[in-house]
């Protein structure tokens, strides 16, 4: 059994395959976590369910009632409103049509629940208590998939009336680029992403460069991911060395353009992509110095992520401390 | 005489051939204003002589006395640093190096004295009382010369902890495009300003795109000027259309960058650009509207702005107030 406090929080990160949850001090220590399938296929009841006994199991392992926990956050795919905690349609949520699940959840669980935008919730968690520690605005870029991430102005969360702000994938790095699943051309989500290292992997393969690759993917270039382009520039192979590079280049263009319009004192970058470690950080750093405004180029720090899997479940639970703080 | 109130504002727009003073109200009423010459040829103390007098006559003309401003707000050309008041070596005002201009002007006039920089300040007057009010969230773009502007996130100014966040022009969204004064490529500055505009203008002609305008620069494309373009569109000449519609696309690109990072209620657009009027707007309002993503696209209006050659006196006084009143 953990030391009493005064008050806990419970922090839930809503993923379409797991259910995290963990218990943090208002300090945003991580005191213990558990893992739970989230059962996404039997529909919205299922989930809450599966996020019930999660907590309640949390909860009991670490001796707490639930009249010791302030608040919880949830961090949930979207596109939902925070502010009144209501999940829209969740691509990877089947069935989730305008769930109101900060208001289910304070019921179920007995506490008052937050929901917050899962990109969002990572942002605050690495701003409050991994990488982005002593910084007042800061940038989260999640390579992945997709390329995510959140933005902090000022000690708070960057969202906008609609809660849409800070789509970071989606500035324009190029007009007339590559196409992106928003329907828009040229996003950095085309070129920095996972994604979009593979394709740049794929075009150098099709215009015939010479690599290991060739053989790794026996010229089915669709049977190519990220790990193959990874382990190849580990290897040595040049093609895939560069390929590396240039999508660092890209992203630290991106960068350029967050620091120059934001004037952050931190750029965090998470994701399977920053497995790559040095060979892709490099080429960021470099372009993004030599391309932004020299005051704020020097005063932004580009790190890796500090919090790794865990960033989702403090950030929801730093996200609800806020907000219970404030009242709102 | 102006009826007496408690309290009035003075702001002030240091430029570097003119400086304009006006009186406001707390409400952010423009009382009276006028304007002087800079002098900014004679060195620094010849230009805070002339703010002096500048400050002394609007308010004998208004029947106050410097007991009843609240606070003087002044909106210089940057490098500065807005929290100390330090004015370090803007190019227009030769001989100026690391400036107290907070402070010495505080002493001279016997007034709380706030410094800001002059694109903020002009996208606070727009947000506070001109084509900005009502939003929580507003992007200004000054298309000129160059592309400056502003941004209010949450109700306060953008400024980042150097100052030197909101460099709206300097958005890259061409990689390896045009070369842009900043040392970068590529930047939305290079195509959405009236610089941009002449330019594109210039590389058409240069390809043997037929216009009028071939005979108004009588073949030297150096001395073609935006207002040569705006006025052989509005005749009707196809290509100068054209290059107004291309022009508008690159801005409507770049605002949708804004609209996807900030999700802002109004974009407000100002200088000598907006004359072009609605063949200017309407390609911005439909390029930003097919390429940002739905939701946040349709909460932003993208507007003319309202306060024309008084937005910088007006933010002036307004940041001034603002920070008085927070005391910071």
């Amino acid at each position: 059994m953990l030391p009493r406090m005064d008050r806990a929080i419970l922090g839930i990160d809503l993923g379409g395959t797991f259910i995290k949850a963990a218990v943090v001090s208002p300090e945003g220590k991580l005191l213990t976590k558990c893992e739970t399938p989230t059962h996404a296929e039997d529909g919205p009841e299922a989930v809450f369910d599966a996020i019930g006994l999660a907590s309640e199991e949390i909860l009991s392992s670490t001796g707490l009632a639930n009249w010791d926990v302030a608040a919880c956050g949830i961090g949930a795919p979207g596109p939902l409103d925070w502010r009144s905690g209501i999940v829209f349609s969740p691509a990877n949520l089947p069935g989730w049509r305008d769930v109101p699940l900060a208001e289910i959840l304070t019921k179920r669980l007995g506490v008052q629940c937050f929901v917050e935008n899962d990109a969002n919730a990572a942002c605050y968690g690495e701003f409050w208590r991994g990488a982005g520690q002593g910084a007042d605005n800061m940038c989260l870029l999640t390579l992945g998939t997709g390329l995510g991430g959140g933005i902090v102005v000022a000690g708070r969360l960057l969202r906008g009336p609609d809660g849409t702000a800070a789509e970071v994938g989606h500035i324009i790095v190029q007009r007339d680029g590559r196409l992106c699943g928003c329907g828009a051309r040229g996003c950095i989500e085309t070129y920095g992403s996972v994604t979009g290292l593979v394709r740049t992997a794929r075009y150098g393969l099709e215009a015939g460069e010479a690599s290991v690759l060739r053989e790794s993917c026996d010229g089915d270039w669709g049977a190519l991911t990220g790990a193959m382009v990874s382990e190849a520039a580990e290897e040595g192979d040049s093609f895939a060395r560069e390929v590396i590079r240039t999508t660092g280049e890209w992203l630290g263009l991106g960068i350029a353009n967050l620091i120059n319009l934001l004037n952050p004192e931190k750029v965090v970058l998470a994701g399977g992509m920053t497995k790559a470690g040095e060979m892709l950080l490099e080429p960021i750093r470099e372009t993004a110095a030599r391309i932004a405004f020299d005051v704020p180029a020097a005063r932004a720090e580009i790190v890796m992520a500090g919090l790794g899997e865990d960033a989702g479940v403090i950030g929801a639970a730093g996200c609800a401390w806020e907000r219970f703080s404030r009242g709102c």
